[in-house]
């Protein structure tokens, strides 16, 4: 959905500007997730997630219908994925890690999707055997982060095409030329791989429900960037018989530089899963803040934690005491610690993530195909 | 490809007016099958046929190559399809028996596609379970001519898309809405699904090539209002490492009624291979002819058979051999005969294949699943 105002743009495909939250809840026609609402799942989670508590997740469609259904008892399905198009870095894993607090809380599926055609049709530099590696460098990635086979769906668009193109033909019969040249901004240079991709992309919406024969809830976590899809999947739903998805929506992981930009194209900005701990430490080390010019403005006014990268990674991945962010943003705002300082300690808690990381992605490498969607194929009604 | 003059349209989804063939062949840019091309294969084959004869394949593409490269010992594969929205009429079995007779005489592998995705994008009535019904229905009527498993492949798009879809994927990236815009007449209104549909049907004439790892000519047998796909085919073909593939096309079996018409919508103008042979009596018995206004005038002036739908069935299917053909088209000219006693001899002729058809149909339907391009899925590389 491309913007007239030139500071903000997020599509699926671009995100670039100062991004205003508040602007795309109304844009984008979603809704704000409120305190009531966060109240209510950790009542039924019995816990507290730090991306929901300080509004990395902030917007959603349809949530507490997703929650009415469950005390239902009839329980969702959880749908999320990944455009591997290249390695994942660290803005990637919150929203998976998310998704897996979700998965064992509510004890539910989770439907994976690689959308490694999209990532071919959109990408025109990229191989197939490209978009075939990163699905796997991405899995790995997705693996690591402790998910467990059986309630966990890895789709992989091409691989698993015969599980989706029947679903998706019939989405694509519902959705027009002009529908996605408006929800995407397509126009008459997009290639007719672009404009089928969103019926590819709405399939695993409703392929519980179509594989079980039962009408089955999903929700998808998922940045929302990915919004346009979702209003072309839920368009088409009920006509389809089934669920309109819900989603539930977070902000961005902001890369290193400065401002909103999240850029896999600018290396120095973003730390890779990949990136030794010693280049990760690099790149933290010449991150922007919200410092000052000098040091003795720092020390009188204070620095800005509400526009440094430094105090987001804090906020959203390494510091899930309150006490302990509480402590970081005061000393930060009095101008009791330097940026420098401050960076001396995110850096041991990236490059030590980064070791355990690397650690579980090698010991997951035996144990991709567990995951893989292909098991559905003998459930497939025929 | 619409066309702007109001007396003829000739596209994939839609064939109306007087046909031109000769302006098709200037408009499409095809090549006209000259004697020599057909005295070319004659030799080779050692035989001859009445479709290639009587100019029923009348046009081409790289035909006169096809010969080359099999003269070189470089032989081609045939790919011809059928888009199963309906029950399968007469005129849609000259185009396979002549296939068959290819497949005979060069003893090479056939691909034949039943694009069910097509039909059920561009045919808003049609179910999936219809157009599963009739990919059925219509393979019946194709192993009734007697094709062999050995050397014949039936892609069911739907059923079959994860032999296709990597190929497919490939052909989309290539191909912009501006262009199936002009070469199809898709508007903003089209929907996603009959954009994407070319792609599809491109990969037949790759698959061979990609499965076995060696690039191998092509050839498409098939009804040239077809040809703008081939055209799609053809542009994408050498970037993508493939010949470009050939083609042989034929005219048009017109309906009982007048004009150059073949409809299924109109079932009076259309003899189904699943027509009692009683109601194809019926329907030929009222068919359009050349025939004068009164029994008077065509005693003395003749009647028309070069307008008359009985007499292109003799020419294009029940008389093969050219004695009986220059004998009644005499009589019919010279106003010996009349056209209640032409369509006396018609009537029994269609009544007796359609039974012999029929019976064949029956033989066949406990071997269709011999035919099927699922076969393939050992032999693809992975």
């Amino acid at each position: 959905m491309a913007n007239n105002d030139e500071d903000m743009l997020v599509t699926p495909w671009e995100v670039r500007g100062k991004i205003d939250y508040d602007r795309l809840i109304k844009q984008f026609g979603t809704q704000r997730i409120t305190p009531d609402l966060k109240a209510r799942i950790n009542k039924i989670t019995k816990d507290r997630h730090i991306m929901l508590e300080r509004d990395y997740f902030f917007s959603h469609r349809d949530l507490d219908w997703i929650l009415d259904e469950y005390e239902k008892k009839n329980k969702f399905v959880l749908y999320t994925g990944r455009g591997p198009s290249g390695h994942t870095h660290i803005g990637h894993l919150p929203t998976w890690m998310f998704t897996k607090w979700m998965q064992d809380k509510f004890d539910t599926r989770l439907y994976f999707q690689m959308t490694n055609d999209e990532k071919y049709f959109f990408d025109t530099h990229l191989s197939l055997d490209d978009v075939r590696r990163f699905t796997y460098e991405n899995t790995l990635d997705l693996l690591a982060l402790g998910f467990e086979p059986e309630n966990t769906y890895i789709i992989d668009d091409i691989e698993h095409i015969d599980l989706l193109y029947e679903l998706a033909v019939q989405v694509a019969r519902k959705v027009t030329f002009s529908t996605v040249k408006a929800v995407f901004g397509f126009n008459s240079s997009t290639n007719i791989g672009s404009n089928w991709h969103p019926a590819i992309q709405a399939v695993p919406a409703f392929l519980h429900s179509w594989i079980y024969g039962k009408k089955t809830p999903c929700i998808i976590p998922c940045a929302i960037d990915q919004d346009p899809f979702w209003r072309v999947t839920r368009d088409v739903a009920e006509r389809l018989g089934y669920y309109k998805p819900a989603s539930i929506q977070n902000k961005f992981v902001p890369g290193l530089k400065e401002g909103g930009k999240m850029s896999a194209s600018d290396p120095m900005s973003t730390v890779f899963t990949t990136d030794s701990p010693k280049m990760a430490k690099k790149k933290v080390m010449a991150a922007f803040t919200g410092g000052r010019a000098t040091v003795k403005e720092q020390r009188e006014l204070g620095a800005n934690p509400d526009i440094c990268s430094v105090f987001k990674y804090y906020k959203y991945i390494f510091m899930p005491d309150d006490k302990d962010l509480k402590d970081i943003e005061q000393k930060c705002r009095g101008g009791e610690i330097l940026c420098g300082e401050c960076k001396q300690i995110l850096a041991p808690m990236m490059m030590e993530f980064l070791e355990n990381h690397q650690a579980a992605r090698e010991d997951v490498k035996d144990r991709v195909e567990e995951f893989s969607a292909a098991r559905l194929r003998d459930e497939v009604r025929r």
